[in-house]
């Protein structure tokens, strides 16, 4: 997608090796036409796919999946990092590791919130090794839901997490694939 | 807003003295027909007001945070509750505590995401005792911004966060003000 390329290249950080900082427009500023027109890219490639909900992983995510999940008029759901202080029923749980945080930490979706049957669609902001997507697939087996496709902003082609969501015969759709970030220039595919 | 009461009677559990769970449509499953609308209420409510930028924070801030940003044009900065991993430069941060999860945590906003000068609204979900909203107006001083209203999902009107903001001369729009959580019900002033 040009438009995201544009910001990608205009106003990206590249911090060192393979790690890209894109907090003024993605993930800490959020610029609202960027986003509405991501959903609007996601929402077309979409088009032909059964979609009951939207998935999601706070807090990043949450934009371009609500956005998306307004034009597809369909609910949104976003994964917590941690247990909800106001929890009162059963949650489905699955651990994630953060390679930029060298952490891992659990996410938790209430289990009133993703039924047994459902399509459901993850998006998310970024596809580095496919660790967040991974917990969201497994969320989502828990419950019983089928995942029709996955939708990422920014998908980290130098790294392994779309050809093993891909090699597992998921359908993942990434606005932009980062072939390299080699200095001071990045690359698409 | 009857749409939003009518929400918060339907969808909302009542869970122990003063405490409401709305993640059935905006904690944690989010319904975007309803944050589209919200949004609509907040634009028409802030017709008259300077607004260079919006501020939230992360994670239910973001989705009426960042409709309302759409239709106003305006970027949507939201506050961290962790010090970010690929923070490269000065932040603003400011001490929150949550009464719900008895706990503080910090929140921060890189430095080059609000600006000397800047107009701000602040939007948020919820305003209890309107300690989120003080850290965020603490923010926007550190910043020399100008915080020229704030927007309000759901007001709780029995505590004093807003009365607190209001005597200060601040503007609050709260788009559902609670009076009472009284056994199984809700009355709105």
């Amino acid at each position: 997608m040009e438009l995201l390329k544009k910001y990608i290249l205009s106003r990206g950080e590249i911090l060192e090796e393979g790690i890209i900082r894109v907090d003024s427009f993605l993930n800490h500023q959020i610029d609202p036409m960027l986003i509405d027109a991501l959903a609007e890219e996601f929402t077309r490639r979409f088009a032909g796919i059964k979609c009951d909900r939207i998935l999601t992983v706070e807090a990043s995510g949450i934009a371009p999946a609500l956005m998306t999940g307004l034009k597809m008029k369909v609910p949104v759901v976003f994964a917590k990092k941690s247990r909800p202080s106001t929890a009162t029923g059963p949650v489905y749980a699955a651990m994630v590791h953060s390679f930029t945080r060298q952490k891992d930490y659990e996410i938790t979706v209430g289990a009133d919130y993703i039924a047994r049957g459902e399509r459901v669609i993850i998006i998310d902001d970024f596809l580095a090794h496919g660790s967040a997507s991974a917990g969201l697939i497994d969320i989502a087996r828990q419950a019983d839901a089928e995942v029709t496709a996955l939708g990422i902003v920014i998908e980290k082609g130098f790294q392994d997490g779309g050809s093993k969501l891909r090699n597992k015969g998921y359908r993942v759709e990434s606005l932009a694939v980062i072939k390299s970030i080699d200095g001071n220039t990045i690359q698409f595919i």
